[in-house]
């Protein structure tokens, strides 16, 4: 009756240009669909973004990032994320829950479980139906995204290279702990070419999707 | 060799004017004394402190709101409120963990172990060694803050007085739980006279004080 999509992997792995080419390819099929980033995807959440994302503020204790997360992700899910769901329609999402724990966990080295506490807290319990990763080496990612222009670059992507292979290491860990949900996607392919990929792997789930999504006869194409 | 001090109560009941003449009295006898906000204390938490008081954020969520707390006390903690107690110092703070579970526990209604959890979190454990708890009348407590000019009255100021009236009662749970640091004064009382039994009630712990924290021979006066 509806459909959570999540979508995981490093900065510069083309997330959010993937993110708009699954959301229109549903569109084009009828389905009503909500695209959302995190950290944000409400007036409150983008404000939060804001104080994640400023590089002055270089004294974050990463406690207090885990909870700034975490804030916006709870506005998120409450304001936006549930009553979507609710209505039937598609949610996806450009980070969520799982970012916690891959970069604030496995990144930072922060207390697993603590995490997944205040991530529950945050969350009410809510997974995704089908979380897409997007792998591509951590130099490569790192690249294409500094070659990026405006407030593309920030707090969180200058770590060193060293954090960002912990992260990726962290996604591998969090995806085997949950492997059905998982769909791991080669992100060094053209964006078409990984677009058709992403499309392929949530085909089999779109049979859950109904109601108000209004799918067209036979499917996107 | 360091001092906790925190100061609780409803908004009206004169926290911050009592904070800032117990931190006088203190320096006067030649003690080193920080004096922090919730939320705020730094430049993290000043910003969060503006989300969390903007009078248009009325689809606010409970968590959201429990969490961006945590978010600016973690950084408060870390940043200021440990090192300055590792210095030997005093640290007077206007609200603290209590203010959780008396606000978002019994005023909205929170899970008060999950409260617990999320505070333990945001706090690293750090509980305060004094804590000043100022008692007035709902309604009084309102009337003088409502009287106040400026950005005084805020977002959750303007909650029902069903509100602030479990919230006083949830202090009253809260202390129990923990009587021997509490010192609960009338706050009806003038400014001076609750001046001198706030010091009344911090002078017993003053010898615990020493270090850099070069008391006068005798003690404040």
């Amino acid at each position: 009756m509806s459909l959570f999509i999540t979508l995981e992997g490093p900065e510069g792995a083309g997330k959010s240009t993937q993110a708009r080419r699954l959301a229109a390819w549903l569109r084009s099929a009828g389905y009503v669909v909500t695209e959302l980033r995190e950290p944000g995807g409400t007036a409150i959440g983008e404000r939060i973004r804001a104080i994640l994302l400023d590089d002055d503020h270089h004294e974050m204790a990463a406690m207090t990032e885990v909870l700034l997360f975490a804030a916006a992700r709870a506005q998120l899910v409450r304001q936006v994320i549930r009553p979507r769901l609710a209505a039937g329609e598609i949610v996806i999402c450009d980070r969520y829950a799982d970012s916690t724990l891959a970069h604030q966990g496995y990144g930072l080295g922060g207390d697993l479980d603590e995490l997944r506490r205040i991530t529950y807290s945050a969350t009410g319990g809510l997974e995704p139906d089908v979380t897409v990763l997007l792998e591509m080496p951590v130099a490569a990612a790192l690249e294409r995204k500094q070659r990026q222009s405006g407030d593309a670059w920030n707090r969180l992507d200058a770590r060193t290279i060293g954090y960002h292979e912990r992260v990726a290491a962290g996604y591998r860990a969090v995806r085997a702990a949950a492997p059905a949900r998982w769909h791991t996607i080669d992100a060094t392919a053209g964006v078409d070419d990984v677009a058709r990929r992403i499309e392929a792997a949530i085909r089999p789930s779109l049979d859950r999707v109904a109601g108000v999504c209004r799918p067209s006869e036979r499917g996107p194409s």
